[in-house]
């Protein structure tokens, strides 16, 4: 998406080969209009898959979840992280762990938010290690529910999520996929 | 706003005279149509206030503030929790006791997010004992930018925090305020 990868390179601030900052405009403050843009992105992608819910995950995903939604007509359900769950088994869990805080937590949903017939669409802004799309991918299958794909804002693609979930034969539609950074420069994959 | 109560009784749950989930609709499933409404009420009531800034924090204010952005045109900056906080002069701080989770924790917005000459509206889930909205609000203060006023989805009138804000010259818009509760019966608040 040529407009989003425009405005990574005008706003992102690169810290280091690893570490992208989009805080801007992406996950602390939030150009709603982009966000906009980027719902229609996933929608048109994603239309003829007879979606019914969209799954993200506290805090990031979730703005750009609800704004994807209204497109899809379609609920969101986002993923709670907790290190203390009440009524575990009410709820669908999985274990993930965090490269960038270096440590384990629990994402959750509530059972009754997926059913079985559901067609689910994850979104994510970033997709990295890989770690939290699996951990969200597996909520969906123990539900039972279809997992249709993922969309994803900005992939690290040299860092090695990417594989690891199409490996595994998760759908990802990356709007930005960087190949390589620096703070002089962001190459993007093709 | 009348839909909003009606949903609140059909769909919330009540669990003492203290606590009600509204989590099928609220903050874990998201009704995104009714998140539409609500950003409509929120336009309505606000909309000749010049508002430049939506302001509010993670994780259940975001997707209420993205949809209510939309229709303001303006940016959402949603505040970070967090207990330990990296680069603290580029950010304004406040303290804020939750009295749900019984732990004291520091909301924090990146400096440049909020500028002086910003009128901020405050966007949140609920309002209770409003150690939460008095946070953000000092959050502007420190900025130096102008509180228009804060929309507020469910008010628990019975607790403190609206008298709290209120006398302390916060306008305060609540679309639905409980008098009391119980797992048989809700009461609003005229």
């Amino acid at each position: 998406m040529e407009e989003l990868k425009q405005r990574i390179i005008k706003d992102g601030r690169v810290l280091n080969s690893e570490v992208i900052k989009v805080d801007s405009f992406l996950n602390h403050q939030l150009d709603i209009p982009l966000l906009g843009k980027i719902g229609d992105e996933y929608y048109r992608y994603y239309k003829d898959k007879s979606i019914t819910k969209i799954l993200t995950i506290e805090s990031s995903g979730i703005a750009i979840a609800a704004i994807t939604a209204e497109r899809f007509h379609v609920p969101v359900v986002f993923a709670r992280k907790s290190e203390a769950i009440k009524n575990p088994e009410e709820k669908y869990l999985a274990e993930v762990y965090s490269f960038t805080k270096q440590k384990q937590f629990t994402v959750f949903v509530t059972r009754k938010y997926i059913q079985p017939s559901d067609r689910i669409l994850i979104i994510d802004d970033f997709l990295a290690n890989g770690q939290a799309l699996l951990g969200l991918a597996k909520l969906v299958h123990q539900a039972g529910a279809t997992l249709v794909g993922a969309g994803i804002v900005i992939e690290k693609a040299f860092q090695d999520g990417g594989t690891l979930v199409r490996d595994v034969g998760i759908e990802v539609y990356s709007l930005a996929r960087i190949a390589s950074m620096s703070p002089d420069e962001i190459v993007f994959a093709e």
